[in-house]
């Protein structure tokens, strides 16, 4: 692994407020690393609305298991993450790490063990020794402090080469409310290295149902549209948790998520999880740049995201923008391969604002030096239209670099 | 692209006997290239029954279109393959660039045009000058030899490091027949430089319809059980030709696929094909190890087909590879991605004989010792036992280094 931060990381990091009724702490527990902190806790004073999205994978981390379990309870008071072990295929003894961690973490809160939410990333199949959390957990209730987002930001990191902040704020009810977000990946969606996760907080006070109608809405065109090389972690994790606090200030509960109140929250709320996304992106493994791929006029929006992910995953995609080659070849390519309707003779295809071909061949027009100054961007868009109906979708990639391949090509040794 | 051999490349080659019925020729048109033959002639004296399977690529090559359009007409008497200029994505100026090389063939065989063959590889959205052909054609065809199948194959490699070419003979009603192919494609099935094209032609005596089937049944688990990386072309074509010349010898004719008569034909049929795909993945670009895949205990072969290809196509288990690294985490990975039924707690994964994994964890007796040594082969045998059902299947991969990157990153410039 370089120790290079990445060449497409933000130049400066947002600054976020505490969220009331949050505080949190991190320690090291000496899981994997030696002289890191390794586990971040989240500690709600009050129970907090919960929602969580996870991955859909068949071989799901215990962790996982263990947080889809307590997600209909609908209320958290603890979050404990630690990184350099995933807890994921470790049969019967990850299940009792999970136990013994969440009575642990209920131990030091006062609270259910259904309040208790958990995530592991790390290296996979290693029993995790989860009697380490004992004796650190009761410390980190009482030193948690609100104040501290960017500590806990860069604790839950692994491979990534910077920590991943956010927030916005919104409005209910006339009522000022905050939302922060934090999340790790380094751009691989992967099960031992860099599983994603992210925990979303704010001082609203919404209902768990409509919470989590609200994430699940919003993780779409989001998290769910960023690619980095395929590959599905059997981690990844993204929570929303909703403490309440602003009832203080006469913001009246919402209920349910068609709640007209909630549109300033929603937009608030999307803006942000589309922030951490591109900021996972852009941290991806060996990446040196951003493609931005556009699908418009498919059959419908489904269609447009499968053949915008075969292009975001097409290895000979990726290389060609990792040599700056305005390949649009390989963009018919990976149209064609998508098994989603097309039809060659009315595709167009765009590099930023570049027609590079139109009605099934090259445009009449084309520039490869106009084609290859786009290229040589950080940030490529790129735009198909297939002609066929209204269906569009965006989503977000990298290129894919002979430094991934160092990267993941020798890791564990 | 490096200038050296695959060192997955086998150290002899067959000889191929002449088939009885066909006739070759090479030639320099200069579709692209300078002081290299980049036109491959077939010509059949008398017509030969004709089978294909091409990409299902929603934006074919013009030649795959026109090649599916000849198909039901049944025979042969021509075949025209170009290196160079792939003829795809060319608009109307591709139909008239095959309609023209046909109409060239067809005169200088003595045809019809519908009994005329092609196929294109190179560069993709280049209009294809097919007068070049004008000239050549009619040369290739009295030159046209019997003994030619090692300069053919030869012929029509792009970036393959060596040529690829197979035989096996079979007996019908006890006549001695025998099966010759030859195959291009430096492992990436990919739209402009690599696409995989194949030639396979038999002196046997089948009527189409018969052909036609054991084509396609053959195809499934051999050229469509390989991937290099995941990314298919718009020009892929393998076609099955028989000169029937064996009738002289005393074959009857097969008229259909279920003929007892043809055991021997389909066992020696379906060995080529696996020959000639394992040929081509051993020449995947950059590839320094070939892994092959098995999974068993699926709920059916296509969702062990499935997970296999989730294997195989997956850049952290191809990376892994590429660093010698028994990462078996990553196949748990691609094996809940893959959107098939699995049960994590039942699985187990072996590296050749090296069980590492067993009913959802870590296995007891793991060494990662003999596991590594397993990795460090030039052959790889991974399997996964998913103890759900009896479905089963093999796939062929090889692994993602920095040498297909590099490879890829730059080609056209």
């Amino acid at each position: 692994m370089s120790g290079s931060v990445s060449p497409l990381a933000p130049t400066t990091f947002a600054t976020l407020p505490p969220v009331r009724g949050l505080r949190m702490a991190t320690a090291s527990a000496g899981i994997k690393y030696k002289n890191r902190t390794d586990v971040l806790m989240m500690v709600f004073d009050a129970p907090a609305a919960v929602a969580g999205v996870f991955t859909k994978s068949k071989c799901p981390s215990a962790p996982v298991d263990f947080c889809r379990n307590n997600l209909p309870h609908g209320t958290a008071r603890a979050v404990v993450v630690n990184s350099g072990n995933a807890n994921a295929f470790t049969g019967v003894k990850g299940r009792q790490a999970t136990e013994l961690t969440a009575k642990s973490a209920a131990s030091a809160v006062g609270c259910s063990e259904n309040e208790v939410y958990l995530a592991s990333t790390g290296v996979i199949g290693e029993p995790l020794d989860a009697t380490k959390f004992a004796g650190v957990l009761d410390q980190m209730q009482s030193d948690a402090t609100g104040d501290f987002w960017f500590e806990a930001a860069k604790a839950i990191m692994t491979t990534d080469t910077y920590p991943k902040v956010a927030t916005r704020s919104a409005e209910i009810d006339g009522v000022s409310v905050t939302i922060n977000g934090i999340a790790k990946g380094a751009g691989m969606i992967a099960p031992d290295m860099a599983t994603m996760l992210s925990f979303v907080v704010t001082d609203a006070d919404i209902a768990p149902v409509a919470l989590q109608a609200l994430l699940s809405d919003g993780v779409g065109p989001t998290f769910n549209s960023m690619t980095v090389d395929s590959d599905t972690s059997t981690s990844d994790t993204l929570m929303l948790f909703a403490t309440g606090a602003t009832a203080a200030d006469g913001q009246k509960r919402v209920e349910t998520a068609s709640d007209p109140r909630l549109a300033s929250f929603r937009t608030a709320l999307n803006a942000l999880l589309k922030d951490l996304a591109l900021q996972v992106v852009r941290d991806g493994e060996g990446a040196t740049k951003m493609l931005e791929i556009t699908v418009t006029g498919a059959e419908s929006d489904a269609a447009a995201k499968t053949i915008a992910l075969s292009i975001a995953n097409s290895p000979l995609v990726k290389t060609a923008a990792a040599g700056e080659d305005a390949n649009w070849g390989r963009i018919v390519m990976a149209v064609g391969k998508a098994g989603e309707m097309a039809d060659r003779d009315k595709l167009a295809i765009w590099f930023g604002d570049v027609r590079v071909a139109v009605n099934g061949e090259r445009d009449a027009g084309y520039s490869e030096d106009a084609a290859t100054a786009v290229m040589k961007r950080q940030d490529i868009p790129v735009k198909v239209e297939l002609g066929l109906g209204e269906g569009q979708a965006t989503v977000w990639t990298c290129d894919l670099t002979k430094e991934y391949v160092a990267i993941n090509g020798d890791y564990r040794s």
